[in-house]
């Protein structure tokens, strides 16, 4: 039995519907149907969420909202028009919208009502067009499926009391159709999750209902070895360990929110990512164990935009507690850090960018001064993280070699390199104008 | 204008301190001499300091002690005769002794008295035998050599008051000969610094004198690139940075008392590693700049004795504190570590052996699991660090390339690597049992 998830291009219009019934009429395992909100149908174009998302910023502030409003119910007339399914459900719609705009409930209850309508409307859509073709399908809300979350608006958290009453909907006959993104709490309020959260909820219908597998339908193939903005058609990943889609997601892998693997990851429940254009693909299975038979390194990840807190002093690794304070001050000031590889008498701390101001900068930079005395210290920015993935690969000998070599042939000097006794992952860190030239001779090392 | 120390092999008996006699009088510029404790005549003997160590042990447990005074006594009695200089100084010597021992000073100040002697001893010894051979020379006791020190007894630290002091010492006559090893406090009670401090004297000296260069006498000719008992008569290292010298000091190079090195350091003041026994040979200079001429990579370090605490936890870099709270555990229980290479959803800390007890063990491992909630938490043991040690080094391209494929040739696995962006190093961990095999490949690959 298998839980399906498909995300907003999948549902972005009827055309796009439609692909998603005849994957669910072409294989009976596919149970639960979890969906996002109709994303982009163009480039141009906006998500519903987006538009329920300002539809909420204008009605907290008192704004003129009409507008808005008229235009999420175009794009679900469309829809539904299109798929000739009955006109009450637009009704329905509309009305949800008008009882969270008019209701007594909190501005932030009112912000989550609003943007979980996107979800809420195309599980209802999707289940009426899986009738429409002749499948046995029912809408089921996340309040009576048991998705039980904490109370944290905008950012709740599945609840462990969620996994028996999901277990339940094994009995429920038919086809389930879930909307993702939002749950209730223990007293029925509706809370989302973060955002992308629709991965999030099929990931816990996944290890609630134990699937044999979890389908996770985009408008990819399959996850790439590589960026494929670097490296044109790159070769495909076909099997990976959640570890390795980890490592990859950290950086140039976008294809999932890896947060929402958690789940699925503690049930042990394989992942599949497909392609709701191109089912026929096998795309890329996420499994718990690395297949002995598999190749070593799966992929090369490479992300821009980190900064390198560089702290030396001569016989810093005489004082008991050195690097501790300097993580102290770094997370007193709410920074967050990716790595910390050090020599005899110096650290350097790599931070993404996106952790630094000015004012944090400065504030880090004194305390350091002032409470470490150290001899140097610096913020160096502009580099960028390169990982080299593969479960196991550090037992085998030679791959460092490789990776180094790629660099030494592309003719770029490794500032930094890191590796733990994880063996998912080596990382190099380089000057960020030398990672496409890297990037390629990587991969030309490791997969052409 | 050069200070001269001599190590505890280069004054061990009447011969050697002959050879620092011609040493001092071949050249004009050594004006300052630091002299050790008389060391071991021959691989069963015992040095002074130990003898001295001994009595005091004895003398503070009020047990009889006259044989070991006798002892010490016999050994300045050979060494003054053999010289031919004055007895009065032997009877000085004992007279210095007796009022350490019965004087009414505390247990701790005992200790020091006593062990001060030997240097204190072998001081006037040089400096009566230079004037022997026609040089003008004057033994100076660190009080009005102006050696001001931290009231810590056996860890004495400098203070900064000593280097006006020491400054004025330039104007005075003649060659001076001063004791290592030991300081006064402000309020002139003695003071000795850590084990090997007489090497601390020396550049306090050096940095207090302003000398052109610091000399640092012992019983090899140079440093070399790798550790001589792994590969015989490895290559030497003519010249090396401060930095790649406190490196290389980390494991395996035992040459110096790398802590003594601050203060010529901090002064910049080039120190020149020499052979006693053989003065002629050039030694190993250490500098503060890289000779831009000179070679990338200086030595290969390496040493035994290091566990591996591995923590992995789904999601663990987006927990803010992580890794600082870790450390903050280790430190808890006083554990200082070297490194800490990192994953994206793990740690490795590396930690010496010594560092670790299996209580210690035991709570760190229950706090983490209770205060950090990890998927996997382990300690492993029986690895090997080797450093590749050269300043700049990473900013040469290809270093990296050539280490690893060394380890890759000697089918060594490496479990970790750590390189910060000081390009003093790059540190490769991997099984001990290893690690001749890969001191040898990296040393053919650098150095043969």
């Amino acid at each position: 039995m298998k839980v399906a998830k498909f995300g907003g291009s999948s549902v972005a219009n009827s055309e796009q519907i439609k692909k998603v019934g005849s994957i669910i009429a072409d294989d009976t395992e596919r149970k639960f149907v979890v969906v996002s909100a109709p994303g982009k149908r163009f480039d141009a174009d906006t998500k519903i969420t987006d538009l329920l998302i300002t539809l909420s910023d204008l009605a907290t502030q008192n704004k003129h909202y009409t507008g808005i409003v008229e235009e999420v119910i175009a794009r679900f007339s469309e829809i539904i028009h299109e798929l000739d399914i009955p006109e009450t459900i637009l009704t329905d719609i509309n009305q949800s919208i008008q009882t969270v705009l008019n209701g007594e409930s909190s501005e932030q209850m009112k912000i989550d009502g609003l943007k979980s309508i996107g979800e809420d409307s195309c599980a209802k859509i999707v289940s009426e067009y899986l009738k429409t073709i002749g499948l046995n399908a029912h809408y089921l809300n996340p309040k009576d499926a048991g998705i039980i979350v904490s109370d944290e608006p905008g950012n709740a958290q599945v609840l462990p009391e969620s996994y028996d009453a999901l277990y339940e909907m094994r009995k429920r006959d038919g086809i389930i159709v879930i909307p993702g993104f939002f749950g209730f709490t223990m007293d029925e309020r509706l809370m989302t999750f973060s955002r992308g959260g629709s991965d999030i909820t099929g990931s816990i219908v996944a290890a609630g209902v134990q699937a044999d597998l979890y389908e996770n339908f985009t408008d990819v193939d399959s996850v790439y070895v590589v960026d494929p903005r670097i490296i044109p058609n790159p070769e495909k990943v076909t099997k990976l360990t959640y570890k390795e889609m980890r490592e990859l997601s950290y950086s140039g892998f976008g294809v999932f929110h890896d947060e929402a693997l958690m789940p699925a990851f503690q049930a042990e429940i394989p992942v599949c990512i497909k392609n709701t254009n191109n089912p026929g693909s096998p795309g890329t299975m996420i499994v718990s164990e690395k297949d002995p038979q598999s190749r070593c390194v799966v992929g090369i990840a490479s992300d821009t935009g980190f900064s390198n807190l560089y702290v030396s002093k001569y016989l810093m690794n005489r004082e008991l507690g050195f690097g501790r304070r300097l993580l102290q001050i770094l997370e007193d000031e709410s920074i967050s850090f990716e790595h910390a590889p050090s020599g005899i008498d110096n650290m350097s701390v790599i931070i993404r960018d996106n952790q630094l101001t000015a004012e944090k900068e400065l504030n880090v930079i004194n305390r350091i001064k002032q409470e470490l005395n150290p001899e140097t210290i610096s913020i160096d920015y502009g580099f960028a993280m390169v990982m080299v993935v593969g479960e196991g690969m550090m037992s085998a000998v030679g791959i460092a070699e490789k990776s180094t070599a790629a660099f030494a042939e592309a003719n770029i000097s490794i500032e930094m390199i890191n590796q733990g006794s994880s063996e998912v992952s080596v990382m190099f860190g380089i000057r960020k104008d030398k990672l496409d030239l890297a990037i390629k001779s990587l991969y030309n090392k490791f997969f052409n």
